[in-house]
């Protein structure tokens, strides 16, 4: 029984919460979820034209998988549907397949959705959502910063009304900008310009209007008002009208199965995806880790807990089951969960009525959105993404630890100049590379006894610490493995060289940095302790890990070691050490 | 003045050595040296072939790089030279770019040599000679056996007779050897199984006696006598007399600088040089690898320092002065340097004579070697490689620690399967990834006092252990860092769920496990400490080391902590909390 009610809440939450729903939940709820599709429709049209897409494609991913997120996820405010930095890296992957808004790109950014939410999905289901963490806070930050810089670079023909060649090269971008002074279109840019004050405005005196409608009504009436369209000014023009049709991303190869069999009908099927595999696994990393870092930060605030994996099975979910629906990939955004919020959301049934909004403007809205001036939604992903630059962290790091600012750095420096899933995979590789070479030049500290205590630290820290004549006591702040066992014989022989008085009767090492002991760091130790006993020194290893342990005992080197070169602690090894005769004598 | 002689013992070791020699030693370093020519000759010429080039290559690559590597190391009986694995990577590296053989081969294998001296003189002075323990030792373990079957294999065309395509897929090579019964040579098949045979049982009954020159003069001798080479049976032909030339291995674009200008001389100059880039890199990794575990192995028996940074120097100045004397690339070899050291060699004196009697080899010995037939040869390279398969490890390992098994069996099937150097890189990837990997899943301990001590130890080990009601205090034995911050949270709920008799008052981290502490650990820290304030549960840090108390400081949580939120150990930490009211009472 226990494992049945266990495995509802574990997959399929909402057999949890709905037959529970509380209604006096349900005015918070349904304002927050008018309140986020009011947000939604400007910013998933503005999305989609970001990601190169047609509008309505933001308006399809802003339906089936914000619907199968409200179900699946254990968020009760997060606020699933088409982003910024996602949108961006879709439009990287599919723009050197296809022609930006032409069918076949459609077609590949909504197979896309599939091969994300599949990966997704399989992350989740294997309990992989771990796998984030090496998204580390400044790889992510560098990323995201120059991420937005690219976006809203990206967004400038749209508001200058230029002819500017898509790149991710912000200084190309400007350059052909600037050059292009002649062919700036006044009105578009009045309306663009016009829209961003108006939307800083509102975001700082009138925080509680739903600023993206206003300046889609304002542009629109704008355009209709003074015929602008005729003028020159692009617009969103026709929307098709009626909810998505069921349609399977991928189409079985029927013809090729009949002429070449099986074999050449599965390669045919397969053979598209392959220049999408590398973007959709960062999307599926990237898309993941955003949402779950906001979902986490609501959790907080609201005092509950969210599942990392459980979320990961949620939005391929959402993905996958978009795709069968003519959505592009997806993700839990933070400014609408923020909105979602602030609203009101009290249960994932906000996410519903948000949903069904959607449902109902597709199938009646459509026709309003035809003189909607593209500046207007180029000046939403503009004010919405010069946010994420995050020079905050920037300033934190530099005061807390300048290497992990180097990495930042290095990333956002990557990301710039090298390309999108350049920079983050750059960014992932150094952040790792930094964490192991690290590890193969470890601190180390010589070890003294705190007067009147059996406390032993660092007598750099601590010049009281009080160290015995002839004895080295040491700590190596770093698991022992095959990448630093060298520098073990190293240190301890530079060691023995400064900081010993006298000559070196015993040699007492603090194993409590030693999580772990592979097969080198084993072979080195045993290494050592041959090499002091032909010295005739002593070599005591204290505070022993129990797992460490293990590999000692099987080795045989546990018992080589002996009852006297074992001891819980420094102070018990010392002491032993000081009862003993010679040692007494050189004391 | 101190400064300078550090110098000189540092770069040019023969200034240090060389005045002070001791008359005494010349006799073992003379008889060592012309031991070891005599083993070097054959085997020289026996690994050239294995490389896919003339004997007189492997002749050339015992001299020139011989003699430097003297002057510069600093292993009293190294005895560098061509060895096996390095031929095999040579080879590989050589075959798909030039007919094995001719002149362009020679070339590329010459241009190889300069580029693996300029890496591992570069890495020497940049001292990165640490690089070289991230080849761990199952991996390196497992690489070796696969590529002594792939050396083994690849000489059965010569012990045959038979015309074999030369492969890495040792299960192919076999295939087509049995396929070719038919074809195989007699006489060469007599030949190359005498010299095994004679080979494996001087080694066992008459360990003093040069083998492989009896077997090559044995062998020589049997062509001349039966008229062989008329028979069939293939033999090394004429071999050019006289010293090496100097020739720089690679020569200026003279012409295309006059037509073109500097920057298309400077690319057709670099162009040649990019496919030979990774092989360089795995042969520099490989060869030093190899060179400073013989080193090292005889400096413990002879009781004296290498200095691996110095050895990369030295082994980087042999390779790329020996690619000015027509050498290809060479290592420090484990066989020839037992047989230097066991002839008695004293200094790097006895390098210097065997690269001597090389030298008048190459003036007036080579027409000897005309009748001196390949399978010998490959008898030699093939009694020599069989020893190098190490079951020792793979028992050690199965008893010791079976993750670095699965490594050793993974490299050794990559090396067998996929390739020589994807097999090293695979094998390399893979300890990596297992060792980051393990971190992001750390071992915990909840502690317990040991009974009558201030000792605190994993109560599933010691079950004596004794807790506190109310009080939770773990050890996590792992450095805290991005990849496995997310953890930390959900280990402490676990374990509060599960460990913790009453309810909750405080929680002990025991920090001694922490050795570094990056932005995202401290970020996690200070989020668990904001939690546990809200739920009036107190966090108390014990054992933190000075780098991690240093970042704390910067970031503000050492304070935030306060004196009450930190220890110096455990044990400070709960006895400090049992004399407060709300646990003496919960006690």
């Amino acid at each position: 029984m226990r494992q049945r009610r266990t495995l509802r809440r574990h997959w399929l939450p909402f057999l949890h919460w709905l037959p529970r729903y509380d209604r006096s939940d349900l005015p918070g709820d349904l304002q927050a979820g008018l309140t986020t599709a009011v947000m939604l429709i400007p910013q998933g049209m503005a999305y989609a034209m970001l990601a190169g897409l047609p509008p309505i494609v933001g308006l399809y991913a802003s339906l089936v998988p914000l619907a199968i997120y409200s179900l699946l996820g254990t968020s009760r405010e997060l606020a699933v549907g088409p982003v910024a930095m996602v949108s961006l890296l879709v439009a990287q992957a599919v723009t050197p397949l296809a022609e930006q808004g032409s069918a076949s790109y459609v077609a590949l950014a909504v197979m896309l959705a599939l091969m994300v939410g599949a990966m997704q999905l399989m992350m989740g289901v294997l309990r992989l959502g771990f796998l984030v963490n090496f998204l580390s806070h400044p790889v992510i930050s560098g990323f995201t910063s120059a991420a937005a810089l690219i976006i809203g670079f990206s967004q400038l023909k749209h508001l200058l009304g230029a002819d500017i060649e898509r790149s991710s090269n912000i200084f190309k971008v400007l350059g052909a900008a600037l050059q292009q002074f002649e062919s700036w279109h006044l009105a578009t840019l009045v309306i663009g310009v016009g829209s961003i004050v108006a939307l800083v405005a509102m975001k700082k005196y009138a925080p509680r209007l739903p600023r993206a409608l206003v300046v889609v009504v304002a542009g629109t009436l704008a355009v209709v008002g003074f015929d602008l369209a005729n003028d020159g000014v692009k617009v969103v023009g026709s929307v098709p009208a009626g909810l998505p049709e069921l349609a399977a991303p991928l189409s079985w190869p029927a013809d090729v199965y009949a002429q070449e069999g099986l074999w050449a009908a599965l390669q045919a099927l397969v053979d598209p995806l392959a220049p999408l595999l590398a973007p959709a696994i960062v999307i599926s990393l990237v898309s993941f880790m955003e949402s779950i870092s906001v979902a986490k930060a609501f959790a907080r605030q609201g005092r509950y807990e969210v599942d990392p994996n459980q979320e990961l099975v949620a939005l391929g979910a959402a993905n996958l089951g978009g795709s069968f629906f003519g959505a592009y990939p997806v993700t839990g955004g933070f400014s609408r969960t923020a909105v979602n919020a602030q609203a009101g959301a009290k249960t994932p049934l906000a996410g519903l009525i948000t949903a069904s909004v959607i449902a109902l403007t597709l199938l009646w809205l459509t026709p309003l959105f035809y003189y909607l001036p593209k500046a207007v939604l180029a000046a939403i992903i503009f004010t919405a993404v010069f946010g994420l630059i995050d020079l905050h962290e920037v300033k934190h790091l530099w005061r807390v630890k300048r290497s992990d600012l180097a990495l930042l750095v290095l990333t956002f420096a990557a990301t710039l100049g090298l390309g999108i899933e350049e920079g983050i995979l750059l960014g992932v590789g150094a952040s790792l590379a930094l964490f192991v070479v690290r590890t193969t030049r470890p601190h180390t500290a010589v070890l003294g006894r705190l007067p009147g205590t059996s406390i032993y630290r660092n007598v750099d820290r601590y010049p009281e610490a009080e160290t015995t004549p002839g004895v080295l006591a040491v700590r190596i702040d770093a698991q022992l493995y095959f990448g630093n066992v060298s520098f073990l014989k190293e240190i301890l022989a530079r060691l023995e060289d400064e900081r010993v008085e006298g000559s070196l009767r015993a040699v007492v090492l603090d194993a409590s940095g030693m999580n772990q002991l592979d097969s080198s760091a084993e072979g080195a130790l045993h290494e050592l302790l041959l090499a002091y006993e032909d010295r005739g020194v002593r070599l005591v290893l204290t505070n022993v890990k129990g797992p460490v342990r293990d590999v000692m005992k099987r080795s045989g080197l546990w018992d080589r070691l002996g009852p006297e070169g074992r001891a819980l602690s420094v102070h018990e090894a010392i002491e032993r050490l000081r009862t003993e005769a010679p040692l007494a004598e050189a004391a």
